[in-house]
């Protein structure tokens, strides 16, 4: 590897709970690096942060910033990608953005690379990181959609408050421990931080994830319904999502029924789910052992178990599918992504 | 009403996180008591409990306790319920028990008092109080399946800890605490009690609730399956369950996907479940107002809110329903019942 082609990587919103991760993850990978930028908006610019044994101070991301950079993973927030992205694509930087700005872009490639790396290849300068929900789902599905085929997901959601930034995991661990206390929890950010109403999320469930949409949905359960669809390019799969905040930190939990659309036999699901790249199956009712939020926090796979068929539709079946929304859900995948552009240009 | 006839009352397990409620309610309902009975395990007895400003001293439960008694409600167990259940029943008591014993017992009503109080009157000596995630789902289901017929549930249920009682309450904020301060949060109850392996409540979602069962659900989900049936006195309703307990203290919420056997307005939707005597409508997307958990506490009503018209089923809608679990779910439907009871005996 000592000729391998070292890269110019730069990291937008290198202070946020996802941006932490990606930067940890480039480091744990030992990603080929030439140079590293790490920027964010000016008020946080000028936060040091630890990588290969250095310190580096975080910038604040402009046009400019990218001048000479290879690759940029954005994860500053839409309204940052929107203003940047183009500015870097100009500049010959390739962005992998963590946001939803162009998510749905039909120019834009929609990658969970277990499921479509392929799709990397058809980009025009930006390759969009699925929601955080959307990525565990779609990874837990594929071995299933490529063997049988898949008609129809019922999904309801329990996601950990990081999916919210690191404003969101203070609020949770603030709240709880005045709950404990008996003193006021003072809602301030969840559930959504730019909507008037605030609602306690300590010792709580709320079910709403984004802004509210005309036909009732959540702007949460509408990426997983759309973003299912383009990343399985398959726009007959019926999604249905209802999507839910609960007080966990770390790791999302999703409550999977899926109607395939040939039968099956539970023995080879389970093989196919055991021996897929990037899942890891927890299943032995025996032995109370299934996926847990706890139990996934800073690792990388999607977790699924609780396997069971429909008492009622013989091609379906029901499953839980856990993963640390930081990671598959967010950091890593957009690592994955990287990883795969710079092996694709040795 | 000061010729109103009075009751013997026994409640079996008021020193539990149920009985205890039970008691609370029967006081702020007045009620019509003669003579009243607290009953526990050898082990609580001795406890003082107040009610109607005197004090009460708990006596152990035993055959004999029920003499003279015309109506006990019991909270203490399945096994102390199939222990003594007979007993008082021979001694001519009526009892309303809200465990596992005798629900799916073909001699034996399961009631909700808003879906089928008029089963009351066939009762052998004891009426069944279903399971609490059950009572909340068909409370709201009913209005529904009176007008449009319901062919489908999928339900995914996120349960607060006191429904696996007072232990397991002490057990979230104990671990609770020691996650805030970093320290072992040492499972020792949940997920279930008598099963030797235990997970981490504090800060995690466990998709268990009771024992796993041969088919690969959990008997909470299997109660929930074949609870309905019986409730709805309907074998043909397809009910599908995933149960998972949350770190959430007080308040049951549901995720439902519903489908009708008849096309629906939603508006008429609305008006249905607004009117249903013990439910309460909170949907108002705009106002980000929908039913809680947190709000639900202490409340005798369940609360129903995030309706829409699903995606692609014209005929099916998703809905969240929320209800304290040891309220309606427990106490307060046994209260009802016990009421209709003493109602029908004046």
């Amino acid at each position: 590897m000592t000729n391998q082609k070292r890269f110019n990587v730069a990291v937008v919103g290198a202070t946020g709970a996802v941006g932490g991760q990606i930067v940890k993850l480039l480091e744990q990978r030992q990603f080929p690096i030439n140079t590293l930028k790490l920027l964010s908006s000016a008020r946080s610019a000028g936060t040091k942060i630890p990588f290969n044994g250095q310190e580096f101070t975080v910038e604040e991301a402009k046009p400019e910033s990218f001048e000479g950079v290879d690759i940029a993973l954005f994860s500053a927030g839409g309204d940052v990608s929107k203003a940047l992205a183009a500015a870097a694509v100009e500049r010959g930087t390739v962005c992998i953005d963590n946001t939803n700005a162009f998510r749905m872009d039909p120019n834009t490639p929609l990658v969970v690379p277990e499921v479509n790396i392929e799709k990397v290849k058809e980009h025009q300068g930006i390759i969009a990181n699925p929601n955080c929900s959307t990525i565990q789902m779609v990874a837990a599905l594929k071995p299933l959609y490529d063997r049988y085929g898949i008609s129809k997901v019922i999904v309801s959601t329990y996601q950990a408050v990081s999916g919210a930034g690191s404003r969101a995991i203070d609020e949770l661990l603030r709240q709880t421990k005045a709950a404990l206390e008996g003193t006021d929890v003072n809602p301030d950010i969840l559930p959504v931080g730019s909507l008037p109403v605030k609602h306690q999320i300590a010792f709580n469930a709320i079910p709403q994830i984004d802004k509210f949409q005309d036909n009732g949905f959540t702007l949460e359960e509408m990426k997983m319904i759309r973003e299912t669809k383009k990343i399985m390019n398959d726009e007959d799969i019926q999604v249905t999502a209802t999507c839910v905040r609960i007080p966990v930190v770390y790791g999302h939990s999703e409550s999977l029924y899926v109607e395939l659309k040939e039968d099956f036999q539970m023995d080879e699901v389970r093989q196919l789910l055991a021996n897929a790249p990037g899942l890891t199956l927890v299943d032995d009712p025996e032995s109370q052992q299934y996926p847990l939020a706890a139990d996934s926090a800073g690792k990388p796979d999607v977790f699924v178990g609780r396997l069971r068929r429909d008492l009622y539709e013989p091609r379906a079946l029901n499953m839980w599918v856990v993963s640390d929304n930081l990671m598959k859900g967010a950091a890593w995948n957009a690592v994955q992504i990287a990883e795969y552009i710079a092996s694709e240009r040795q």
